[in-house]
Protein backbone atom coordinates (compact mmCIF):
# COMPACT_ATOMS: atom_id res chain seq x y z
CA UNK A 1 0.00 0.00 0.00
CA UNK A 2 1.43 3.62 -1.21
CA UNK A 3 1.56 6.23 1.89
CA UNK A 4 -0.72 9.56 0.79
CA UNK A 5 1.40 12.29 0.65
CA UNK A 6 0.31 15.99 1.82
CA UNK A 7 1.38 19.04 1.91
CA UNK A 8 -1.54 21.06 2.49
CA UNK A 9 -2.46 21.13 6.11
CA UNK A 10 -6.27 21.97 5.29
CA UNK A 11 -6.02 18.36 3.07
CA UNK A 12 -3.97 16.57 5.79
CA UNK A 13 -6.73 17.35 7.85
CA UNK A 14 -9.48 16.54 6.12
CA UNK A 15 -7.64 12.68 5.13
CA UNK A 16 -7.92 12.38 9.03
CA UNK A 17 -11.15 13.09 9.48
CA UNK A 18 -12.40 10.95 6.54
CA UNK A 19 -10.45 8.25 8.71
CA UNK A 20 -12.44 8.41 11.33
CA UNK A 21 -15.71 9.10 9.41
CA UNK A 22 -15.35 5.68 7.84
CA UNK A 23 -14.82 4.32 11.35
CA UNK A 24 -11.08 4.09 11.42
CA UNK A 25 -9.22 5.25 14.09
CA UNK A 26 -5.59 7.45 13.78
CA UNK A 27 -2.80 6.91 15.80
CA UNK A 28 0.14 9.73 14.80
CA UNK A 29 3.35 9.94 14.76
CA UNK A 30 5.16 14.07 14.49
CA UNK A 31 8.43 13.62 13.49
CA UNK A 32 11.13 15.97 12.12
CA UNK A 33 12.56 13.15 9.90
CA UNK A 34 15.80 11.81 9.16
CA UNK A 35 13.72 8.76 10.33
CA UNK A 36 15.52 5.94 12.38
CA UNK A 37 14.53 2.93 14.19
CA UNK A 38 13.31 4.67 17.07
CA UNK A 39 10.87 6.26 14.75
CA UNK A 40 10.06 3.18 13.32
CA UNK A 41 9.43 1.79 16.62
CA UNK A 42 6.61 4.74 17.02
CA UNK A 43 5.26 3.91 13.83
CA UNK A 44 4.63 0.40 14.59
CA UNK A 45 3.42 1.21 17.92
CA UNK A 46 0.76 3.76 16.46
CA UNK A 47 0.11 0.60 13.53
CA UNK A 48 -0.81 -1.48 17.11
CA UNK A 49 -3.00 0.89 18.98
CA UNK A 50 -4.92 2.28 15.69
CA UNK A 51 -6.84 1.09 12.04
CA UNK A 52 -4.76 4.00 10.08
CA UNK A 53 -1.27 5.99 10.94
CA UNK A 54 -0.50 9.35 10.35
CA UNK A 55 3.65 10.66 10.30
CA UNK A 56 4.39 13.82 10.06
CA UNK A 57 7.94 15.06 8.89
CA UNK A 58 8.71 18.94 9.75
CA UNK A 59 11.59 20.43 10.88
CA UNK A 60 10.53 23.00 13.13
CA UNK A 61 12.13 26.97 12.84
CA UNK A 62 10.68 27.57 16.40
CA UNK A 63 11.99 25.25 18.59
CA UNK A 64 15.85 25.99 17.19
CA UNK A 65 17.44 28.97 18.73
CA UNK A 66 19.46 30.97 16.72
CA UNK A 67 22.47 29.66 17.19
CA UNK A 68 21.13 25.83 16.59
CA UNK A 69 21.59 23.54 14.28
CA UNK A 70 18.23 24.07 11.96
CA UNK A 71 19.97 24.48 9.29
CA UNK A 72 21.98 21.46 8.83
CA UNK A 73 19.40 19.25 10.62
CA UNK A 74 19.68 16.41 8.18
CA UNK A 75 16.73 16.16 5.58
CA UNK A 76 16.15 12.93 4.13
CA UNK A 77 12.29 12.86 2.21
CA UNK A 78 13.12 10.44 0.00
CA UNK A 79 14.64 7.59 2.23
CA UNK A 80 12.02 9.00 4.58
CA UNK A 81 8.68 8.49 3.02
CA UNK A 82 10.52 4.54 1.82
CA UNK A 83 10.67 3.96 5.58
CA UNK A 84 6.88 4.96 6.10
CA UNK A 85 5.68 2.87 3.21
CA UNK A 86 8.24 0.03 5.36
CA UNK A 87 6.35 0.46 8.30
CA UNK A 88 2.84 0.91 6.97
CA UNK A 89 1.97 4.58 7.62
CA UNK A 90 -0.86 5.33 5.55
CA UNK A 91 -0.74 9.85 5.73
CA UNK A 92 2.21 11.36 5.71
CA UNK A 93 1.61 15.18 5.98
CA UNK A 94 5.23 17.47 4.74
CA UNK A 95 4.48 20.45 5.12
CA UNK A 96 6.76 23.62 4.18
CA UNK A 97 7.06 26.56 6.87
CA UNK A 98 4.94 28.70 5.60
CA UNK A 99 2.07 26.10 5.39
CA UNK A 100 2.72 25.93 9.24
CA UNK A 101 3.67 29.48 10.15
CA UNK A 102 1.78 31.35 7.21
CA UNK A 103 2.81 35.41 6.70
CA UNK A 104 2.11 37.33 10.47
CA UNK A 105 1.50 33.99 12.18
CA UNK A 106 2.31 34.97 15.97
CA UNK A 107 0.82 33.02 17.87
CA UNK A 108 2.71 30.63 20.28
CA UNK A 109 2.05 28.23 23.30
CA UNK A 110 4.09 27.96 26.47
CA UNK A 111 3.79 25.34 29.19
CA UNK A 112 5.22 26.79 32.23
CA UNK A 113 7.04 24.37 35.62
CA UNK A 114 7.74 21.06 33.25
CA UNK A 115 9.05 23.01 30.16
CA UNK A 116 11.46 25.73 32.71
CA UNK A 117 13.71 22.98 34.19
CA UNK A 118 16.52 20.92 32.39
CA UNK A 119 16.52 21.49 28.36
CA UNK A 120 14.37 24.33 28.71
CA UNK A 121 16.60 26.18 31.05
CA UNK A 122 19.72 25.43 28.56
CA UNK A 123 17.31 26.14 25.27
CA UNK A 124 15.14 28.74 26.07
CA UNK A 125 12.13 29.37 23.97
CA UNK A 126 13.11 25.62 22.67
CA UNK A 127 9.89 23.95 24.36
CA UNK A 128 7.35 27.09 23.14
CA UNK A 129 8.31 25.62 19.90
CA UNK A 130 7.70 22.32 20.32
CA UNK A 131 4.36 22.90 22.00
CA UNK A 132 3.29 25.67 19.57
CA UNK A 133 4.11 23.33 16.56
CA UNK A 134 2.50 20.01 18.73
CA UNK A 135 -0.51 21.74 19.27
CA UNK A 136 -1.31 23.20 15.34
CA UNK A 137 -0.64 19.19 14.26
CA UNK A 138 -3.06 18.39 17.18
CA UNK A 139 -5.38 20.27 15.87
CA UNK A 140 -5.28 19.28 12.23
CA UNK A 141 -4.94 15.39 13.25
CA UNK A 142 -8.11 15.41 15.42
CA UNK A 143 -9.13 12.66 17.66
CA UNK A 144 -5.93 10.25 17.57
CA UNK A 145 -3.28 8.47 19.38
CA UNK A 146 0.08 10.04 19.11
CA UNK A 147 2.94 8.67 19.91
CA UNK A 148 6.66 10.09 21.08
CA UNK A 149 9.61 8.49 22.33
CA UNK A 150 10.85 8.89 25.85
CA UNK A 151 14.44 9.79 24.77
CA UNK A 152 12.80 12.93 24.75
CA UNK A 153 11.71 12.88 27.82
CA UNK A 154 10.94 16.27 28.79
CA UNK A 155 9.38 17.03 25.45
CA UNK A 156 6.92 14.35 26.02
CA UNK A 157 5.79 15.75 29.50
CA UNK A 158 5.43 18.85 28.41
CA UNK A 159 2.99 17.13 25.17
CA UNK A 160 1.19 15.83 27.86
CA UNK A 161 0.62 18.97 29.35
CA UNK A 162 -0.19 20.72 26.07
CA UNK A 163 -3.03 17.98 25.11
CA UNK A 164 -4.88 17.59 28.43
CA UNK A 165 -4.77 21.74 29.34
CA UNK A 166 -5.88 22.35 26.07
CA UNK A 167 -8.34 19.97 26.10
CA UNK A 168 -7.42 18.31 22.78
CA UNK A 169 -8.34 14.69 21.60
CA UNK A 170 -5.37 13.23 21.88
CA UNK A 171 -4.15 10.45 23.86
CA UNK A 172 -0.50 10.34 24.24
CA UNK A 173 1.32 7.53 24.42
CA UNK A 174 5.37 7.22 25.24
CA UNK A 175 7.41 4.69 23.70
CA UNK A 176 10.83 3.81 25.10
CA UNK A 177 14.02 4.17 24.35
CA UNK A 178 15.24 2.60 21.58
CA UNK A 179 19.17 2.09 21.27
CA UNK A 180 21.60 1.21 19.51
CA UNK A 181 23.26 -2.42 20.15
CA UNK A 182 26.29 -0.77 22.20
CA UNK A 183 23.32 1.18 24.10
CA UNK A 184 23.52 4.77 22.22
CA UNK A 185 19.79 6.07 22.03
CA UNK A 186 18.76 6.36 18.27
CA UNK A 187 18.63 9.98 17.13
CA UNK A 188 19.01 11.86 14.07
CA UNK A 189 21.45 13.79 15.55
CA UNK A 190 23.49 10.93 15.67
CA UNK A 191 23.96 11.68 11.96
CA UNK A 192 26.41 14.28 13.02
CA UNK A 193 28.94 11.90 14.40
CA UNK A 194 32.84 10.73 13.50
CA UNK A 195 33.80 7.43 14.15
CA UNK A 196 35.23 7.86 17.08
CA UNK A 197 32.95 10.54 18.57
CA UNK A 198 30.24 7.95 17.76
CA UNK A 199 32.49 5.32 20.30
CA UNK A 200 33.47 7.80 22.80
CA UNK A 201 28.98 9.23 22.93
CA UNK A 202 28.46 5.46 24.50
CA UNK A 203 29.61 6.79 27.59
CA UNK A 204 26.37 8.85 28.56
CA UNK A 205 24.45 5.22 28.41
CA UNK A 206 27.33 3.87 30.11
CA UNK A 207 26.49 6.27 32.70
CA UNK A 208 23.12 5.65 32.90
CA UNK A 209 23.47 2.16 33.38
CA UNK A 210 25.28 2.18 36.11
CA UNK A 211 23.59 4.82 37.80
CA UNK A 212 20.42 2.62 37.26
CA UNK A 213 22.56 -0.50 39.06
CA UNK A 214 23.36 1.05 42.16
CA UNK A 215 20.03 2.78 42.07
CA UNK A 216 18.67 -0.80 41.89
CA UNK A 217 20.76 -1.78 45.02
CA UNK A 218 19.32 0.42 46.86
CA UNK A 219 21.41 3.47 46.67
CA UNK A 220 19.19 6.64 46.94
CA UNK A 221 21.57 9.47 48.08
CA UNK A 222 21.73 12.33 44.77
CA UNK A 223 25.48 12.65 44.66
CA UNK A 224 26.76 8.88 44.03
CA UNK A 225 23.67 8.29 41.28
CA UNK A 226 24.88 11.27 39.67
CA UNK A 227 28.94 10.59 39.98
CA UNK A 228 28.18 7.93 37.45
CA UNK A 229 27.25 10.01 34.79
CA UNK A 230 30.13 12.86 35.81
CA UNK A 231 32.51 9.50 35.94
CA UNK A 232 32.03 7.95 32.59
CA UNK A 233 32.02 11.26 30.60
CA UNK A 234 34.54 12.45 32.07
CA UNK A 235 36.55 9.00 30.95
CA UNK A 236 35.59 10.29 27.19
CA UNK A 237 35.72 14.13 28.00
CA UNK A 238 32.20 14.88 26.93
CA UNK A 239 31.28 18.00 27.72
CA UNK A 240 28.82 17.66 30.42
CA UNK A 241 25.47 20.46 29.82
CA UNK A 242 23.67 19.00 32.89
CA UNK A 243 22.85 15.52 34.95
CA UNK A 244 19.97 16.23 36.83
CA UNK A 245 17.85 14.26 38.86
CA UNK A 246 13.99 15.23 38.57
CA UNK A 247 10.34 13.78 39.64
CA UNK A 248 9.29 11.68 36.90
CA UNK A 249 5.88 13.26 36.42
CA UNK A 250 6.69 17.12 38.00
CA UNK A 251 10.42 17.18 36.44
CA UNK A 252 10.78 19.17 39.90
CA UNK A 253 14.24 18.65 40.64
CA UNK A 254 15.76 16.93 43.04
CA UNK A 255 18.96 18.54 44.70
CA UNK A 256 21.18 19.14 47.65
CA UNK A 257 20.79 16.36 50.66
CA UNK A 258 17.16 15.13 49.46
CA UNK A 259 17.04 11.61 48.85
CA UNK A 260 14.85 10.51 46.12
CA UNK A 261 11.17 9.23 46.09
CA UNK A 262 10.23 5.97 43.86
CA UNK A 263 10.18 7.31 40.22
CA UNK A 264 13.22 9.41 39.44
CA UNK A 265 13.53 10.67 35.84
CA UNK A 266 17.89 10.60 35.08
CA UNK A 267 18.56 13.09 32.82
CA UNK A 268 21.94 13.95 30.98
CA UNK A 269 22.34 16.38 27.86
CA UNK A 270 26.34 16.46 26.90
CA UNK A 271 28.38 17.96 23.93
CA UNK A 272 30.92 15.34 22.29
CA UNK A 273 32.62 17.66 20.20
CA UNK A 274 29.99 20.18 18.81
CA UNK A 275 26.85 17.59 18.70
CA UNK A 276 24.52 17.83 21.55
CA UNK A 277 23.17 14.96 22.97
CA UNK A 278 20.42 14.24 25.45
CA UNK A 279 19.55 11.03 27.06
CA UNK A 280 17.69 9.43 30.02
CA UNK A 281 15.98 6.77 32.33
CA UNK A 282 13.42 6.98 34.84
CA UNK A 283 14.78 4.89 38.03
CA UNK A 284 12.63 2.90 39.65
CA UNK A 285 10.64 1.83 36.15
CA UNK A 286 12.71 1.57 33.27
CA UNK A 287 15.11 -1.06 32.53
CA UNK A 288 18.73 -1.23 32.58
CA UNK A 289 19.60 1.05 29.68
CA UNK A 290 22.21 -1.56 28.74
CA UNK A 291 19.89 -4.17 29.16
CA UNK B 1 -37.40 25.08 23.20
CA UNK B 2 -35.18 24.47 26.58
CA UNK B 3 -31.61 25.58 26.65
CA UNK B 4 -29.34 22.46 27.75
CA UNK B 5 -26.78 23.25 30.28
CA UNK B 6 -23.53 21.27 30.39
CA UNK B 7 -21.06 21.83 33.36
CA UNK B 8 -18.67 19.54 31.54
CA UNK B 9 -16.27 20.07 29.30
CA UNK B 10 -16.48 16.14 28.06
CA UNK B 11 -19.99 16.59 27.36
CA UNK B 12 -20.04 20.22 25.98
CA UNK B 13 -17.56 18.83 23.36
CA UNK B 14 -19.62 15.47 22.96
CA UNK B 15 -22.55 17.94 22.10
CA UNK B 16 -21.04 19.89 19.89
CA UNK B 17 -20.12 17.01 17.75
CA UNK B 18 -23.50 15.38 17.87
CA UNK B 19 -24.93 18.64 16.36
CA UNK B 20 -22.52 18.12 13.18
CA UNK B 21 -23.09 14.06 13.29
CA UNK B 22 -26.70 14.88 13.06
CA UNK B 23 -26.24 17.13 9.65
CA UNK B 24 -26.37 20.56 11.71
CA UNK B 25 -23.91 24.06 11.95
CA UNK B 26 -22.96 24.78 14.97
CA UNK B 27 -22.72 28.69 15.89
CA UNK B 28 -20.83 29.82 19.26
CA UNK B 29 -20.53 32.85 21.42
CA UNK B 30 -18.74 32.70 23.96
CA UNK B 31 -19.34 35.31 26.96
CA UNK B 32 -18.18 36.11 30.70
CA UNK B 33 -22.50 36.48 31.44
CA UNK B 34 -24.08 39.51 32.91
CA UNK B 35 -25.41 39.09 29.34
CA UNK B 36 -26.97 42.35 28.48
CA UNK B 37 -28.65 43.20 24.35
CA UNK B 38 -25.27 43.44 22.87
CA UNK B 39 -24.68 39.34 23.44
CA UNK B 40 -27.96 38.84 22.41
CA UNK B 41 -27.25 39.90 19.11
CA UNK B 42 -24.38 37.88 18.58
CA UNK B 43 -26.91 35.12 19.73
CA UNK B 44 -29.17 35.84 17.20
CA UNK B 45 -26.30 36.14 14.58
CA UNK B 46 -25.08 32.77 15.89
CA UNK B 47 -28.83 31.65 15.06
CA UNK B 48 -28.65 33.17 11.49
CA UNK B 49 -25.31 31.46 10.34
CA UNK B 50 -25.41 28.01 12.64
CA UNK B 51 -28.86 25.62 12.95
CA UNK B 52 -27.65 25.85 16.27
CA UNK B 53 -26.10 27.98 18.84
CA UNK B 54 -23.60 27.24 21.66
CA UNK B 55 -23.16 29.60 24.10
CA UNK B 56 -20.81 29.70 26.88
CA UNK B 57 -20.11 31.65 30.18
CA UNK B 58 -17.59 31.63 31.89
CA UNK B 59 -15.60 34.39 34.10
CA UNK B 60 -12.37 33.44 33.29
CA UNK B 61 -9.76 34.31 35.94
CA UNK B 62 -6.70 33.89 33.55
CA UNK B 63 -7.73 37.27 32.36
CA UNK B 64 -7.95 39.37 35.16
CA UNK B 65 -4.54 40.64 36.60
CA UNK B 66 -4.58 40.84 40.43
CA UNK B 67 -6.28 44.01 41.01
CA UNK B 68 -9.16 44.05 38.78
CA UNK B 69 -12.28 42.73 39.07
CA UNK B 70 -12.64 39.26 38.89
CA UNK B 71 -14.46 38.81 42.52
CA UNK B 72 -17.19 41.39 42.10
CA UNK B 73 -17.55 40.58 38.26
CA UNK B 74 -21.57 40.68 37.99
CA UNK B 75 -22.75 36.92 38.23
CA UNK B 76 -26.28 36.62 36.89
CA UNK B 77 -26.83 32.93 35.81
CA UNK B 78 -30.34 32.44 36.21
CA UNK B 79 -31.09 35.22 34.24
CA UNK B 80 -28.10 35.11 31.69
CA UNK B 81 -29.99 31.06 31.38
CA UNK B 82 -33.55 32.74 30.66
CA UNK B 83 -31.89 35.22 27.67
CA UNK B 84 -30.33 32.39 26.68
CA UNK B 85 -33.57 30.63 26.13
CA UNK B 86 -35.43 33.54 24.62
CA UNK B 87 -32.12 33.98 22.46
CA UNK B 88 -32.58 30.16 20.93
CA UNK B 89 -29.59 29.06 21.93
CA UNK B 90 -29.64 25.26 22.23
CA UNK B 91 -26.37 24.52 24.20
CA UNK B 92 -25.39 26.49 27.34
CA UNK B 93 -21.51 25.44 29.02
CA UNK B 94 -21.29 26.72 32.02
CA UNK B 95 -17.88 25.38 33.50
CA UNK B 96 -16.42 25.76 36.93
CA UNK B 97 -12.95 27.44 36.96
CA UNK B 98 -11.32 24.06 37.94
CA UNK B 99 -12.64 21.99 34.56
CA UNK B 100 -11.18 25.23 32.62
CA UNK B 101 -7.93 25.09 34.32
CA UNK B 102 -7.47 21.91 36.11
CA UNK B 103 -4.94 21.44 39.01
CA UNK B 104 -1.34 21.45 37.35
CA UNK B 105 -3.09 23.35 34.30
CA UNK B 106 0.11 25.03 32.98
CA UNK B 107 -0.29 25.91 29.15
CA UNK B 108 -1.05 29.64 28.35
CA UNK B 109 -1.77 30.81 24.65
CA UNK B 110 0.29 33.72 23.86
CA UNK B 111 0.02 36.02 20.85
CA UNK B 112 2.64 39.13 19.99
CA UNK B 113 1.61 41.67 17.65
CA UNK B 114 -1.72 42.75 17.69
CA UNK B 115 -2.20 41.86 21.55
CA UNK B 116 0.94 43.88 22.44
CA UNK B 117 -0.72 47.43 21.74
CA UNK B 118 -3.70 49.21 23.49
CA UNK B 119 -5.10 47.34 26.13
CA UNK B 120 -2.45 44.99 25.97
CA UNK B 121 -0.27 47.50 26.93
CA UNK B 122 -1.51 48.38 29.90
CA UNK B 123 -3.07 44.93 30.92
CA UNK B 124 0.28 43.00 30.98
CA UNK B 125 -1.39 39.34 30.36
CA UNK B 126 -4.93 39.85 29.92
CA UNK B 127 -4.46 38.41 25.90
CA UNK B 128 -2.68 35.60 27.26
CA UNK B 129 -5.97 34.52 29.49
CA UNK B 130 -8.33 35.16 26.66
CA UNK B 131 -6.01 33.94 23.46
CA UNK B 132 -5.76 30.62 26.55
CA UNK B 133 -9.70 29.89 27.20
CA UNK B 134 -10.72 30.86 23.74
CA UNK B 135 -8.18 28.50 22.42
CA UNK B 136 -9.62 25.42 24.84
CA UNK B 137 -13.45 26.86 24.09
CA UNK B 138 -12.95 26.17 20.34
CA UNK B 139 -11.23 22.99 20.85
CA UNK B 140 -14.36 21.86 22.88
CA UNK B 141 -16.56 23.25 20.69
CA UNK B 142 -15.36 21.98 17.06
CA UNK B 143 -16.08 23.20 13.93
CA UNK B 144 -17.89 25.92 14.22
CA UNK B 145 -19.20 29.95 13.51
CA UNK B 146 -18.26 32.10 16.43
CA UNK B 147 -19.38 35.15 16.99
CA UNK B 148 -17.72 37.98 18.76
CA UNK B 149 -18.47 41.69 19.51
CA UNK B 150 -16.45 44.72 17.81
CA UNK B 151 -16.68 46.55 21.20
CA UNK B 152 -13.66 43.99 22.06
CA UNK B 153 -11.82 45.29 19.03
CA UNK B 154 -8.53 44.15 19.93
CA UNK B 155 -10.11 41.22 21.55
CA UNK B 156 -11.37 39.90 17.48
CA UNK B 157 -8.60 40.99 16.46
CA UNK B 158 -6.26 38.31 19.06
CA UNK B 159 -8.85 36.14 18.67
CA UNK B 160 -8.60 35.76 14.56
CA UNK B 161 -4.96 35.66 15.22
CA UNK B 162 -5.12 32.63 17.65
CA UNK B 163 -7.86 30.72 15.17
CA UNK B 164 -5.78 31.15 12.00
CA UNK B 165 -2.45 30.64 13.87
CA UNK B 166 -3.44 27.85 15.33
CA UNK B 167 -5.46 25.82 12.86
CA UNK B 168 -8.39 25.55 14.64
CA UNK B 169 -11.76 25.23 12.31
CA UNK B 170 -13.41 27.76 13.31
CA UNK B 171 -14.60 31.10 11.31
CA UNK B 172 -14.40 34.13 13.63
CA UNK B 173 -17.15 36.67 12.63
CA UNK B 174 -17.30 39.92 13.79
CA UNK B 175 -20.38 41.93 15.04
CA UNK B 176 -21.02 45.76 15.29
CA UNK B 177 -21.21 47.02 18.80
CA UNK B 178 -24.54 47.83 20.15
CA UNK B 179 -25.18 50.80 22.34
CA UNK B 180 -27.73 51.86 24.36
CA UNK B 181 -30.44 54.77 23.35
CA UNK B 182 -27.53 57.33 23.88
CA UNK B 183 -24.38 55.48 22.75
CA UNK B 184 -22.91 54.16 25.43
CA UNK B 185 -21.39 51.01 24.55
CA UNK B 186 -23.34 48.16 26.07
CA UNK B 187 -20.84 46.76 28.72
CA UNK B 188 -21.67 43.80 31.52
CA UNK B 189 -19.36 46.77 33.40
CA UNK B 190 -21.52 49.41 32.66
CA UNK B 191 -23.95 48.00 35.55
CA UNK B 192 -21.04 49.25 37.88
CA UNK B 193 -22.12 53.40 37.07
CA UNK B 194 -24.35 54.99 39.15
CA UNK B 195 -27.09 57.05 37.12
CA UNK B 196 -24.59 60.27 37.35
CA UNK B 197 -21.54 58.40 35.75
CA UNK B 198 -23.61 56.58 33.18
CA UNK B 199 -24.52 60.04 31.87
CA UNK B 200 -21.08 60.96 32.55
CA UNK B 201 -19.73 57.68 30.33
CA UNK B 202 -21.75 59.12 26.94
CA UNK B 203 -18.47 61.44 26.95
CA UNK B 204 -16.72 58.50 25.59
CA UNK B 205 -19.19 57.72 22.25
CA UNK B 206 -19.82 61.57 22.23
CA UNK B 207 -16.29 61.78 21.07
CA UNK B 208 -16.36 59.10 18.87
CA UNK B 209 -18.69 60.52 17.08
CA UNK B 210 -17.09 63.79 16.44
CA UNK B 211 -14.12 61.79 14.96
CA UNK B 212 -16.31 60.33 12.89
CA UNK B 213 -17.37 63.28 11.94
CA UNK B 214 -14.33 64.96 11.04
CA UNK B 215 -12.60 61.86 9.45
CA UNK B 216 -15.89 61.70 7.20
CA UNK B 217 -15.30 65.74 6.43
CA UNK B 218 -11.92 64.69 4.91
CA UNK B 219 -9.65 65.36 8.25
CA UNK B 220 -6.69 62.79 8.28
CA UNK B 221 -4.05 64.31 10.86
CA UNK B 222 -3.87 62.17 14.03
CA UNK B 223 -3.88 65.01 16.60
CA UNK B 224 -7.04 66.80 15.70
CA UNK B 225 -9.02 63.31 15.70
CA UNK B 226 -7.57 62.26 18.51
CA UNK B 227 -8.65 65.58 20.18
CA UNK B 228 -12.46 65.08 19.92
CA UNK B 229 -12.09 62.49 22.26
CA UNK B 230 -9.73 64.03 24.83
CA UNK B 231 -12.03 67.10 24.44
CA UNK B 232 -15.38 65.51 25.55
CA UNK B 233 -13.68 63.41 28.25
CA UNK B 234 -12.08 66.28 29.65
CA UNK B 235 -15.66 68.03 29.42
CA UNK B 236 -16.85 65.05 32.06
CA UNK B 237 -13.87 64.71 33.76
CA UNK B 238 -13.25 61.14 32.67
CA UNK B 239 -10.12 59.91 32.92
CA UNK B 240 -8.36 58.91 29.69
CA UNK B 241 -6.03 55.90 29.79
CA UNK B 242 -5.51 56.12 26.25
CA UNK B 243 -6.77 57.29 22.80
CA UNK B 244 -4.84 55.60 20.30
CA UNK B 245 -5.56 55.26 15.73
CA UNK B 246 -4.26 52.03 14.79
CA UNK B 247 -4.50 50.04 11.34
CA UNK B 248 -7.55 47.94 11.74
CA UNK B 249 -5.94 45.36 10.61
CA UNK B 250 -2.42 45.05 12.34
CA UNK B 251 -3.33 47.05 15.08
CA UNK B 252 0.15 49.04 14.60
CA UNK B 253 -0.41 52.06 15.98
CA UNK B 254 -0.07 55.38 13.92
CA UNK B 255 1.59 58.18 15.48
CA UNK B 256 3.54 61.58 15.62
CA UNK B 257 3.33 63.48 12.13
CA UNK B 258 1.62 60.20 10.08
CA UNK B 259 -1.76 60.71 8.40
CA UNK B 260 -4.18 57.48 8.54
CA UNK B 261 -4.70 55.21 5.92
CA UNK B 262 -8.36 54.28 4.69
CA UNK B 263 -9.44 52.00 7.82
CA UNK B 264 -8.03 52.98 11.32
CA UNK B 265 -8.82 51.65 14.34
CA UNK B 266 -9.60 55.35 16.92
CA UNK B 267 -9.92 53.10 20.42
CA UNK B 268 -10.29 54.67 23.45
CA UNK B 269 -10.16 53.53 27.21
CA UNK B 270 -11.08 55.52 30.27
CA UNK B 271 -11.83 55.68 33.79
CA UNK B 272 -15.25 56.70 34.93
CA UNK B 273 -14.66 57.14 38.60
CA UNK B 274 -13.40 53.49 39.62
CA UNK B 275 -14.80 51.99 35.96
CA UNK B 276 -12.67 50.99 33.43
CA UNK B 277 -15.07 51.63 29.84
CA UNK B 278 -13.35 50.87 26.77
CA UNK B 279 -15.27 51.79 22.97
CA UNK B 280 -13.88 52.40 19.34
CA UNK B 281 -14.83 52.77 16.32
CA UNK B 282 -13.14 51.78 12.60
CA UNK B 283 -13.06 55.02 10.66
CA UNK B 284 -13.52 54.19 6.84
CA UNK B 285 -15.91 51.56 7.62
CA UNK B 286 -18.06 51.76 10.63
CA UNK B 287 -21.20 53.93 10.58
CA UNK B 288 -21.57 57.29 13.07
CA UNK B 289 -21.41 55.55 16.34
CA UNK B 290 -24.18 58.00 17.46
CA UNK B 291 -26.30 57.08 14.28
Amino acid sequence: MKVRLYSSAAQFSAACQNVRALGGTLGLVPTMGALHSGHMALMHEAKRLATHVAATIFVNPTQFAANEDFGQYPRTLDADMAKCEAAGVNLLFVPDVREMYAPGDSTRVRVSGVADVLCGAVRPGHFDGVATIVTKLFVLAGTCTAVFGKKDYQQLKVIERVASDLKLPIRVVAHPIVREPDGLAMSSRNAYLSAENRRRSCAISRGLSKAWRIFESGERDIDPILDCVRTELAIEHLQLQYAELADADTLELFGGQSRLSERALLAVAAYCDKTRLIDNVVLGEDLDPLQ
